[in-house]
């Protein structure tokens, strides 16, 4: 018999290809599309055969529900992609909850279970993220059925076309009193536990976030006649600007990030010296004080560089997200499996959940690094582990204290 | 009476407004429009009040002629601009040149005097720069007839349409041994005679140039869970680039330079690690060692660092234009006037003719070293300057030598 593990990663290889794609050339499963309802199908019927019932909530989210209680552990991901996705960015923490369930359904738990897969986390169909799961922790209003996707299609036309009633949208909320806690698998899509030679960590927290947009002024020139000596060069200001907010980045604790990832150089030309610069930093750390350290020191260090050169500087904060942090006490029990702790870069449906029930994340280690591309790849020993340590994990938590 | 300088700044003026611009908004003088031929039909009989025969030659060259002689001064510029240019980047050398007959016209010469309006120098209407020049110096093929404007309308199109002699369009070539030099006064486009307070400048040589198409190979990733100790970052390692090309411009000789115009990153958003950017090296300098020196050094120093941070580079060598000398003798005369000789980093008409005759440019103080924009500006004293060192010139190498 196939492991548990091993199971929830084919499973996932099985959604990866035709019917459950709504391209022909790639992965593409946008939220409320034909794949993505042909996917909820298969992975409801996947719930059953776990001994869970089945319903889809009416936000688009397939719920699979076993065992009583006066509360519920959700385990939950989410089955949208990016398009030319990869196959287990979201799928893999549902198939996981599912195995839970499966290995569980024997035992007596304070709680029932409710496997979640959400229908909208990407965004990669209407211009929001997290539609689904913020939806589920009443963290959305009614507004959000106005948004429209490319074509002009409006969340609430996609819901209805997909048979749902649009009246009942908001109704996908759950009371959280009704919640004993969340946990979410889902690959790290970076490279940290690859370099460590890990197979799983525990989440910490989904960084605090802060990004501006940075616009450098010089003087524009003829790039044959102006001296070095006299020019007010927008381009090698930026360039020493990118090096300090690298330098920023590395010198803070493994989890700081500071990123340059969005530069545009104007005029643009070989022969012209630039005159301005727009460009993008983004900053995340686990902890918003070292997050907010890091971006004051690079804007200092900005207008250092501006005054030393001679050249113009303005900044502008277009994202400030707080940090999410998992509940301690949940944290702890998943490190006995997987010690490794680690904060979340990425934004993940464990923050909506986070404000309002007790949450804990797991990583899996993923080849490369390498997410929302083809490319990405998962073991089935890791899934394996993962699982493991999920099983684990709800036991302990589900255990009376003595 | 208005000084003749003053008069030659007068007259670019004039040429700066309808019905010498093909536009509305601004001041473009597109090669063989209506504004050109306008502003050649007005420039001729400037030229004629000075006492000069006038013609058009077959390439849509006004060709002013005094005096007698087996052999000419070719004193010249060219009366197109760019779109949105500014009034005396060109003009400017003609109407001094017409000043200088204007002086002259009573005494005696070794040599006719003949003052060129070229038709094209800009490239702002074909696909090819300096088509006017190239042609008198025999530097251009028959092909050069078939190039299109945007419009679709090619240059034997618009040649015929001005009224001019298709089949004749090579016989703009004079004959070598009927030259006896060529002058060139021009604004300097750059801010190095501002800078040092000076009026004029004698140009040694128009400078070598060569251009690379460069490309940095990181490894794209998310901005959020990419740790930077285990980022592959193109942008990064590229601003160490740029600041190294930087470097190596500025440790040369003062006409070295060394620009980073045009940088693009891919993919370019703010959330993710650029894995590529594509950017271009410009490097000048009046002599081809030390240019050639200068660009090795780039290039080593961009290997350098990719190696050290794990990075790909390539290169592709895109322009290699040789360095065109002026006239070491006419220099020496030039400089009694002018005696801040000065290398022009931006190519020029006299390049064409310093492969076939003894030639010499003269360089004239513009405001901020602007240029190819209205606000290009210059002094009637700084005109006044240029008009007497011209003269000057003229008077000495028309001298027989004792």
């Amino acid at each position: 018999m196939v492991k548990p593990g091993f199971r929830a990663k084919e499973r996932c290889d099985a959604l990866g290809t035709a019917p459950f794609s709504d391209s022909d050339d790639c992965l593409y499963r946008p939220y409320l599309g034909p794949a993505h309802l042909k996917a909820a199908e298969q992975v409801g019927e996947w719930m059953r055969d776990a001994g869970m019932t089945t319903r889809l909530d009416p936000a688009g989210n397939l719920v699979g529900k076993w065992g009583e209680g006066d509360t519920s552990l959700i385990i939950a991901s989410h089955i949208d992609s990016v398009r030319d996705g990869g196959k287990y960015d979201g799928p893999l923490g549902v198939m996981l909850g599912i195995e839970c369930v499966a290995a569980l359904k024997d035992e007596i738990l304070p709680f029932a279970i409710e496997v979640y897969a959400f229908g909208d986390e990407e965004g990669s169909r209407f211009p929001a993220s997290m539609l689904c799961s913020r939806a589920v922790c009443g963290q959305i209003d009614a507004a959000a059925l106005g948004i429209a996707d490319r074509d002009g299609v409006t969340l609430a036309e996609a819901l209805d076309k997909a048979g749902l009633d649009i009246s009942r949208f908001l109704d996908a909320k759950r009371d959280p009193a009704g919640l004993f806690g969340y946990l979410e698998a889902h690959i790290e899509q970076g490279p940290v536990l690859e370099a460590e030679g890990l197979a799983i960590g525990t989440v910490t927290a989904i960084a605090a976030q802060r990004r501006y947009e940075v616009e450098v002024t010089g003087t524009a020139g003829h790039a044959g006649t102006n001296a070095m000596s006299l020019r007010k060069d927008a381009l090698t200001a930026t360039a020493e600007m990118v090096l300090a907010i690298e330098s920023v980045g590395s010198r803070g604790p493994g989890d700081l990030v500071a990123t340059v990832g969005a530069l545009r150089v104007e005029p643009g030309a070989p022969n012209v010296v630039p005159g301005r610069v727009v460009l993008t930093i983004d900053v995340r750390a686990g902890e918003e004080s070292v997050r907010d350290k890091a971006a004051d020191d690079c804007l200092i260090a900005l207008a250092a560089i501006a005054q030393k050169r001679g050249i113009g500087v303005k900044h502008r904060l277009i994202h400030d997200l707080p940090a999410s942090p998992c509940d301690p006490a949940f944290m702890d029990v998943l490190a006995v499996q997987a010690p490794r702790r680690i904060v979340s870069g990425a934004g993940h449906d464990a923050m909506a959940f986070a404000k309002v029930t007790p949450s804990a994340m797991l990583f899996i280690r993923c080849k490369d690094g390498i997410s929302h591309n083809p490319l990405e790849s998962v073991t089935g020993e890791d899934c394996e582990a993962a699982y493991q340590a999920m099983v684990q994990f709800i036991r302990t938590i589900g255990k009376p204290y003595d």
